[in-house]
């Protein structure tokens, strides 16, 4: 699955409540893949060019994307008309939202007639088979977590951008419906038959010049109680040579869980190296991605130097400093 | 889902190569549910008494059941007027194969006529949550291993029956096809979206009484790169008291994948217990249940009373010792 740019984001129309923050993302990291934005007058807006449908097509958009969340997280009946008029105009349409374009049967088949791709990125219609762990050429980080929602896919991404700008030949490789929306391409690692956790994640990283590096979205934490063997089987399938360990400052539990106590920074590190070592011996810990969105920044450069020198690796807020240090030191 | 007994067994029809070992595991461990057999003439038998359909519904039959593979895996076309037959004469059926009955349009049509259930074992289609790791009441032993396929369906059965003949209110709780035609009940965690792996297994064992203990067959092993992340959501989701570390003496790499070392087994009974303690501080092991058929007896015995030195824990074979040092040692 490879979604065609350029992209015309739609940002919601009715008057229910929404956020946009995939399709913020996707501007973000992608400006030069986001053509303009659609939305009602009163809508939401990103700050790009505000395109109608026909406007978008004529400069040669190729896919409308439904960056945006509802309280249900599901496709509005409100959106269906933008659907089936951007499908009309020959545009593909990408959803990160839990229901499929697929089911609903209008859209499928105003996109079988126009030939049109539907996308919708939490699901994977892709053939899987199970993981091997057998060795694979290239290089590879992956970032992983004391929990989920700590800024792993951020992170990320910050590294691509930076590594790119330091002249490295490295891709992001998406794992998560936001993340997949931003590269185009990946799978929903969470949604997959869980046979096949590992061995998806074996698929969007495949054999590589030996001088490329995959930087590999994580998901979850081995010490997130639900999702747990999500984040293990991308642990084995990514085979990562080296981990950035991404926290939250200040995060005392378990996300909606407050009963699960969150895990010390050094025995999830240490977790996470030990289990790494099943799909790659010489895994090492490269750099911490301390998320400091709760703390003042004068905490978050002492609690970054301390950790730097109690692991000997870079920390970094990569919202604040940025990863350069953290590329260097690669 | 419950799989109504008593069973007629199907054994197959048709001059296709396959093997019957599901239902031979049915008429082992739950003989007083199996009520007879059915296959061709010159076909395989358990030695049950055997049954057309029409007599086995005279005596009260519930469900035919399809305990056999061929080699694709697949419900046979051979198969399927067996299959329409027991519909009409009121039986439900159960199919542990990768299709399910009820994309068979024929099948499906009559089941639907007739009111009957078709049970794919492989499949849920039960609602499912995320974990949340809550701590529930009642005893948990959980079977962990090595590698897969080194004997955790057959130890937790043997637990269960034990425990049931020393006077426990114990029920095995299977995760696998096999177990769960055994059983009559259950959840196949490997085919389970990847999300709700731990939430699945919090389903098939919740809150007991005090004195109550769920034997839980565990899959696949924290060490095997394909399969670990079901392994460890499974582990998540039980929340187990007591680990059974099962491991096939002789044993070198992991199965299918010669490049990938079998792990130690004091490492993985580490890494077995450190992962448990997310969910339930208090786990410990409970015992070693060696698969010994690579081996002769004598060099079985000889390893059983090294690991039982070393672990400090009963350590058995349990289709040579049986496992009644290990439940007394509860």
């Amino acid at each position: 699955m490879q979604i065609k740019p350029p992209y015309l984001l739609f940002l919601g129309s009715g008057k229910e409540p929404l956020t946009i923050k995939t399709s913020q993302g996707i501007a973000h990291w992608r400006p030069e893949l986001c053509m303009g934005e659609i939305s009602e007058p009163d809508g939401p807006t990103l700050g790009l060019e505000k395109l109608s449908i026909p406007e978008a097509t004529t400069r040669g958009a190729k896919t409308l994307v439904l960056g945006l969340v509802n309280s249900g997280g599901s496709i509005s009946d409100d959106w269906v008309p933008y659907i089936l008029k951007a499908l009309e105009a020959g545009l593909d349409v990408a959803s990160g939202l839990h229901n499929r374009l697929s089911d609903i049967p209008a859209v499928l088949a105003v996109a079988q007639k126009n030939g049109r791709m539907l996308h919708d990125v939490r699901h994977t219609s892709e053939p899987l088979k199970t993981g091997n762990g057998i060795k694979r050429s290239g290089n590879r980080i992956l970032t992983v977590g004391t929990d989920c929602s700590v800024g792993k896919m951020y992170t990320t991404l910050a590294i691509e951008r930076e590594m790119k700008a330091q002249g490295y030949d490295a891709d992001f490789q998406a794992t998560g419906q936001t993340g997949i929306l931003i590269a185009g391409r990946g799978i929903s690692i969470d949604a997959v038959v869980a046979d096949f956790i590992a061995g998806a994640v074996e698929r969007i990283s495949p054999d590589n010049a030996a001088d490329h590096w995959d930087i590999i979205e994580g998901q979850g934490s081995l010490f997130n109680p639900a999702f747990a063997g999500v984040s293990l089987g991308l642990l084995h399938g990514a085979q990562p040579d080296i981990l950035v360990m991404c926290h939250e400052a200040g995060r005392k539990t378990i996300r909606h869980l407050d009963h699960q106590r969150l895990p010390d920074l050094k025995e999830c590190i240490e977790a996470n190296l030990q289990a790494a070592r099943v799909t790659n011996p010489n895994v090492r810990l490269g750099g911490i991605a301390l998320n400091s969105r709760m703390i003042p920044p004068e905490a978050s450069a002492k609690k970054c130097a301390q950790l730097a020198r109690e692991f000997g690796v870079p920390c970094f807020d990569p919202l604040i400093n940025g990863t350069k240090e953290f590329v260097s030191s690669l």
